[in-house]
């Protein structure tokens, strides 16, 4: 009899670099047979496991990425032919991944899951430019929102999180800029600092600084990319300050 | 002359299983003339460095740990000795960890800083117990906040966070469960789902769910110890139907 170690294994790649990964999350590519990835996760973490297949499902040249439920599919077909796959994506699988989506499919099937955490964008992206998300004497916490909802509209949940007291992480939401400086104007914040961060932990990583009442000219003239990082508060007013040695020479 | 390389890396050793550290991490223990660490890190770790100081700052025997201003010049002092301090802490630095009252200490002194971010609890802990931080259906993001402040009192942030629709992680918030409560019950939401989730990513990891009404009864009987993560949203609801393969048999 044939009998073959299915499994899934959800693995968190980080904010970009491919040393911000973790020991865990080595050793299961290390085993994996299919490797499922899409962009944002750099292609020298595939070299960990040359002989496994790398199937690639994201967006490139102009074509679409596949649809969550086609991946969903692949994941479940591809663990049930070959046995051990790794669904490797950017960030933390579960911070606006849709790695639960991929979780449930599995179960459905049969399939055990097991999830190996990555250091998320919305973390590790202010703290490498010098931003903490949270300081003793400026915050209490943080908030981490999506700017773009499934249906392409703006998180209006950014309109209560304006008025509240916490250090705000927006992912998804260079498009939205605009509607994020309408919300803490609204608030009567129009002087709490902006940072616009680019490219994650790589090296043409970005930032752009400002207050939600000149952030968008600035915006207009450095013309930030995405995928970006947006972070709100006091905190903000750190990184214009200090300089880390590992911000202008990023590993990787 | 005798040079030496001073330098303070702060690094994030991750949720406690000592596999959750990133790559770059582990290299900078191996670069380490000293390292300090407090509760909450494995010790395990401390072998990627055999020949280097190993400086234990956290509560032991009933000691009290080290003030921050004593950690800070401990740090600094080491540095300009010995060269290369890791300063190894749970978690994320710069989630709660009073990293940056580190950074900023060092700074004035002329020491460089660098940053390796860790797998913050606040996310990887929900995860490696089956709740997904953010799922599409459910929420559009999450709010991470201290339960105690630094005077001891409980943060009325908290009060505001429950009008809001984004899950709530409240670390160090055990000792203020009532209060979370009351929170909720003030915002009209009974029914809402809660975790407590103790000791991280550890063999002896345990999961307490309720709802609003029902936790305080449940954590009577159950008696869920400290460190713990708390957990308030629909996503609590995931980890009562599914079973991740890595929840019953964490590898440290």
């Amino acid at each position: 009899m044939n009998t073959i170690d299915t499994q899934i294994t959800l693995v968190g790649a980080g904010p970009g670099a491919p040393d911000l990964i973790t020991l865990r999350g080595i050793q299961a590519l290390r085993s994996a047979k299919v490797i499922v990835y899409d962009a944002l996760v750099d292609e020298r973490l595939l070299e960990e496991a040359p002989l496994a297949k790398h199937l690639y499902v994201g967006k490139r040249n102009g074509f679409k990425a596949l649809e969550q439920q086609q991946i969903n599919e692949l994941l479940v077909k591809s663990a049930l032919t070959d046995g051990r796959v790794v669904r490797l994506k950017g960030g933390d699988s579960f911070v606006f991944g849709r790695g639960w989506e991929e979780v449930e499919f599995a179960q459905q099937h049969g399939i055990p899951v097991e999830v190996i955490p990555g250091i998320s964008s919305s973390i590790s992206v202010p703290a490498l430019a010098g931003i903490p998300v949270t300081h003793r004497s400026l915050t209490t916490g943080f908030h981490v929102l999506t700017g773009t909802l499934s249906d392409g509209s703006f998180n209006s949940e950014i309109q209560w999180a304006a008025q509240g007291n916490s250090t705000l992480v927006v992912l998804m939401g260079l498009g939205k800029l605009d509607q994020i400086v309408e919300a803490y104007l609204k608030a009567g914040k129009p002087d709490v600092a902006v940072a616009i961060l680019s490219n994650g932990s790589l090296k043409n990583a970005t930032k752009v600084i400002g207050t939600i009442s000149t952030i968008e000219a600035i915006v207009a003239i450095e013309q930030p990319k995405a995928p970006a990082v947006i972070v709100v508060g006091e905190v903000v007013n750190y990184s214009q300050l200090k300089k880390l040695t590992n911000y202008a020479s990023c590993r990787n």
